[in-house]
């Protein structure tokens, strides 16, 4: 099984299954593709139409899209708990995830995820402010609900976590405020070894994206 | 089981659950709740936290997102065909819906849906122009693939089919050029009684929404 994945430092995308393969323990190998080189489109369109990562290879089966290759393995996996076992945690997973998958867009295009920089925190809009309360929001009435035996989501790890992984190395990266409940949850997925080995290996590549730096300084750099 | 909709002529989003529900045959109460009307927000947080449409309401448990809702409902009805029975085919009808529902932001917002009115064609710019093109290309390929026994995607309807009929209404309104495979899977769609019938739901709806009127003369109304 293989997974095609963008630079660690910057790839929010890539890093979902990655994650949550390597907390669950599927074995893979990895495939890097470093992003916006001249070759990335040619590279990217060989090993699936979409052109986009991640995407994951098992034999004959090509799944892209982050979303659609953690439902893959939950299925070609189904003791690895990637999705919580009860159906209504389930359905709720899902749907934060799909929430996720398509929205927080000023978030995301504000707060481009950098994990070698440290900004300071600024006003970055209404839009903006309205993502971070809803994901704070989200991640607490989830724990609530859900997650009361655990550190993650809904207790243990689940996919839902793996696709806020990337939301909580910006609120870390870009300094954002959050509640004592959310910064517990943050520190929770930061400190999974697969996420530190992760963000060790982003910090040191060579390729400097100019679309995924926003026009700041940092007030620290992890190098 | 109730399923909370926003306007009929308007709301793609809603269409995509309403109409994989309706067409396997799965009962359900609507709830339909006018968009961008004062009192909209309240009434969708009093049925969701995420405030959007759609909404599912199973007894106790509340879907939001459509992919969501559409994986919650493939696995409480596992006879209802929602997704391929073929593990690579639904590994695939999974990819190209989470495609869908993250991303062909150039033309859902250049050519928002609009069931009673046909546009003209006209150069939307390049990134409809690769929007569209993508859309024939994922179409064709899905057919080629898997679909060769039936007019769908997959052949027979999936939620796959589900995801993309609002873009299947897009292409239609907006007089968007295709290629005579895509056409004839666009006929299929809109020959579903069930998309005719939330048509012919819409186009009758006293509601008009400015945000999602482009501003040039319709060439038809359906009215």
């Amino acid at each position: 099984m293989k997974l095609v994945i963008g630079n660690k430092n910057y790839s929010s995308w890539s890093l979902r299954p990655w994650l949550a393969m390597s907390v669950a323990g599927i074995a893979f190998e990895e495939d890097l593709v470093p992003l916006d080189q001249p070759d990335t489109r040619t590279r990217l369109l060989a090993r699936s139409p979409a052109a986009k990562v991640p995407i994951l290879i098992d034999g004959d089966v090509t799944v892209w899209e982050s979303l659609a290759i953690l439902e893959y393995l939950a299925e070609r996996f189904p003791d690895a708990g990637l999705w919580p076992a009860d159906p209504a945690a389930r359905a709720h997973a899902r749907a934060i995830s799909s929430e996720m998958h398509a929205g927080f867009s000023a978030l995301r295009s504000a707060c481009p995820m950098n994990l070698r920089k440290r900004f300071g925190w600024r006003d970055r809009g209404a839009e903006v402010t309205r993502d971070v309360a809803r994901v704070q929001q989200l991640w607490s009435d989830c724990r609530r609900r859900f997650g009361h035996d655990g550190p993650f989501l809904f207790g243990d790890f689940t996919a839902a976590d793996a696709m806020y992984a990337p939301v909580v190395a910006r609120f870390d990266g870009y300094s954002i405020p959050v509640d004592e409940e959310a910064g517990a949850y943050m520190a929770a997925v930061m400190d999974l070894p697969a996420f530190r080995a992760w963000k060790a290996a982003g910090i040191v590549e060579p390729w400097v994206l100019d679309i995924d730096e926003v026009d700041e300084p940092a007030i620290a750099e992890a190098r």
